[in-house]
């Protein structure tokens, strides 16, 4: 439906995951709040890669993952984000390229390693997340594509890797020639957690006309606004943001857009096993249906689509054949 | 029921896999055997990942599979293979340990890279597989931990790690001190693409009295004694190895010792997934089971449920919790 060479340009934290399962007395014991999402000193990811079980490796990082589900879904995606020339960076590279997004950052080579995320899933689903960012939150503005910049429709930027100086500089410069070049931008906030301490920065943005789109959980969006509940948010940010996205989890999703509020149910899973990339595929079925031009309802289902395939296993990317999934 | 410190001591591969799906058409185009294993340089390893989908990476090698199964069963278990001071590495040395294996071998630091294992999974569940073998085949005598070797009761050794010289050499030292210290050798013969180059050194360690239990499945078997008929190859191999196990797929399993035939019928799998560790796992229940002074029947039957729990979901490690479902 766009006259771009790309649908979307996402910039985000080049990440691989490293996901096990774990009881609730294993959080407890080492003192992690379950659901949340934290960021570890390299000796802290050490010490609790130690301690953790058996685990299995696949590439990650929010829009990394929304990128995935969007090529899966037939879209046209390209990905900035930051390795090392390592082996998780040889990891994360192929996997990006394998499912069809264009990835082209060059690997750095200064000692940082390839970011990584702990992910522990316990018998409830839930996960909780300790990422060793690495080379990630070395994204540098230099790094920037940005002829590709221009030449996507949409440029998705993720919370997690908005917060440190150097991708944030990197993001506000795409910000800039993006919307110099008419393209929209579309955000995730990531995590109530990333939230606290960057909150008048993601406001700034938001207030300053920065942000088209706007993906949030509930969660997300009451501590970004301050708000104790829902109404009061979406009161706060729906004058702000052309297009308010709100997922709900099992309660569903809303979009406000144009003064309309939208609001479809959860898509039902037989078995949630874990629930890491829910947000990620959600944004990622949202856009593939936007950007074949579906309707406000129809961008919703086909989040809520990806987001139910996604949590049925383990690991925050497709398995199913999501195109089939979703019928664009 | 063994006086040892350890039940076994196990010596193979170190690799980590890297499992992605295909359909037929794939292995096809790219010429690649459906089923089979083939060793791959570097150079061809990398054409290949360009080539395939989007992967997961899960720790594997054959004898360490067995392991990682054999602990989850409750038994006390080492593992000596050669990882390189690298991510995969790192990789590999936690799942062992995690899972509560003994692994002290000394990464490399020669430049050969941790080793890798190709798998195309196809919508049969059959694997396809491809190892570039890097640092697990530069095993050497002198990275044997003897101390070790003497405290367990079974030394267990694989086939694939058996061709090359280095850890050829290594192996057959292992077996001296072994047999030496009154402890019995249990070998695995891996793939008949293996048996090919190696017959007759496979046969010779096996004529000379080098192995007291082999296991092998239908192809191996034939393979490795020229006969075309399974009766043939038992009659052949029954009188050399006091202990012989024949795995059958879905037509269940054999056992041959001191004359006496036990022949089982495979568990049923509601979904056959990935057989990818059916062989290690049924050789880790069949060890277990006989580590705990169990007969032959519960041996093979053991074998079966952990051979049936690894083929029902991607990956050649148990998931479930083996120890609920053998109940030793």
């Amino acid at each position: 439906m766009t006259s771009r060479a790309l649908d979307i340009v996402a910039i985000g934290d080049a990440i691989v995951d490293v996901i096990a399962t774990c009881d609730d007395a294993f959080l407890e014991q080492h003192k992690l709040p379950k659901g949340s999402m934290q960021l570890l000193s390299t000796q802290q990811a050490d010490a609790l890669y130690g301690a953790m079980g058996s685990a299995r490796e696949t590439s990650g990082g929010s829009a990394a993952n929304s990128m995935a589900g969007f090529a899966a879904m037939g879209g046209r995606a390209a990905f900035i984000g930051q390795i090392a020339d390592d082996q998780l960076g040889t990891i994360f590279a192929h996997d990006m390229r394998a499912l069809g997004v264009a990835f082209d950052t060059a690997p750095l080579t200064n000692g940082h390693p390839t970011g990584r995320c702990l992910i522990l899933v316990t018998p409830d689903a839930q996960r909780t997340m300790h990422t060793c960012p690495g080379a990630a939150h070395q994204l540098a503005p230099e790094a920037l594509d940005e002829t590709l910049i221009r030449d996507a429709a949409i440029l998705f930027l993720e919370g997690y890797c908005w917060g440190p100086e150097l991708p944030r500089k990197a993001m506000g410069r795409a910000v800039e020639i993006a919307h110099a070049a008419g393209n929209k931008v579309a955000f995730t906030l990531s995590e109530s957690v990333c939230i606290a301490g960057r909150k008048e920065g993601f406001q700034g943005m938001i207030d300053g006309g920065g942000v088209d789109i706007l993906f949030a959980n509930e969660d997300e969006a009451l501590q970004l606004t301050g708000t104790s509940d829902l109404d009061g948010a979406i009161a706060a940010l729906a004058p702000k943001v052309p297009t308010l996205v709100l997922t709900r989890g099992a309660a569903g999703a809303l979009a406000y857009e144009g003064g309309v509020c939208t609001d479809v149910p959860a898509v039902p899973v037989r078995e949630v096993v874990d629930t890491t990339g829910a947000g990620d595929l959600f944004a990622a079925g949202f856009l593939a249906a936007r950007c074949r031009g579906h309707g406000t309802d129809r961008q919703l289902m086909t989040g809520g689509i990806a987001a139910a395939e996604v949590i049925s296993h383990f690991g925050a990317r497709p398995i199913a054949d999501l195109a089939e999934l979703v019928r664009l």
